[in-house]
């Protein structure tokens, strides 16, 4: 099992970030089968798998996102805490904080319009620290 | 490879429930880098990481789960099996079984108000197991 | 660590797939404790766990993803790439391209009616790569 972090510089707000150029670095050397595992530390980012091209990642996740848990609806948690980012949390728990892909020999088994991308969903720009796994 | 199990008393209907104190138990004594997995055993519940607060915790998830997937729209699920839990498998499946953490000498890699929820959408309370893996 | 492919043949349009039967040949060998991870290859699927019975497979899935996700609404990825799947990538990336399941002396830990499936969200028949690795 080896470990790595990834430092990752958002703009919140449905920001969308890909992960892989830095990731790939991480898995040249590897030999045979494994898997890799990223998880974003925080309750207001997720990681998923998605096409990066601006369509999606610029307009269409975050069109998404707003119809479905939008920004400007009520929520208990922003009463509570004098917050703003009720929909953040809601958003991250939804998509989930992580995520496991195989490689082989060096390379992601991933497609190839296939991208592991950050989504942060906060209200304000962040440092994200990623944590990486590879278990071999 | 270690394999523990927790027990969780839910009551159903978006219960939300904090599974990190239980789980850190089992963390203690691990020396060095690994990764835990969590898996919830049935197809009416769901795993993942939320800020465990009152607001988001008693009344956002629920408000948020009812708007995605009604308890009350029609389900052929529900007309097949004369059932009335179609909303709880499929918010299950949106949500996911399982999520797998990063810790690190014993410490999980998790944010400050970040924590391991499991999310009972079933119709009654129920008696839920949490399969429990440590890889290091 | 073992690794091995499935290959599926969908009809996209949220077709649901049951991996269970071919998945569990692959570990009836395996002694003690372990973990099976799935990952679909693409952009346009995802892979979760669910009761597979004809209600929520043929109807109630594909309902909750039009309702969610709609096909007929505007996307710039369609627009950027005159395609007509923006739906597809942004249900795959809700959903999640991959699961972990525990299991224990050959038998998942998977609930009586937990089914691990693969939901093909493309706009057309495909023919779908699922790496599996088994971590023992």
């Amino acid at each position: 099992m080896r470990r790595f972090t990834l430092e990752v510089y958002t703009e919140g707000h449905c920001d969308v970030r890909n992960l892989q150029p830095e990731v790939v670095k991480h898995l040249r050397e590897v030999k045979g089968d494994g898997l890799l595992h990223l998880f974003v530390v925080g309750s207001t980012a997720a990681i998923t798998t998605l096409e990066f091209e601006p369509g999606l990642v610029k307009h269409d996740v975050a069109t998404l996102m707003q119809k479905l848990v939008p920004e400007d609806a009520v929520y208990q948690h922003e009463q509570t805490w004098n917050d703003d980012n009720g929909h953040s949390h809601l958003r991250a728990a939804l998509i989930g904080p992580g995520v496991t892909i195989p490689f082989s020999n060096g390379k992601l088994c991933t497609g190839e319009y296939q991208q592991i991308v950050l989504i942060d969903f906060d209200t304000r720009a962040r440092k994200r620290v990623v944590v990486g796994t590879l278990m071999v």
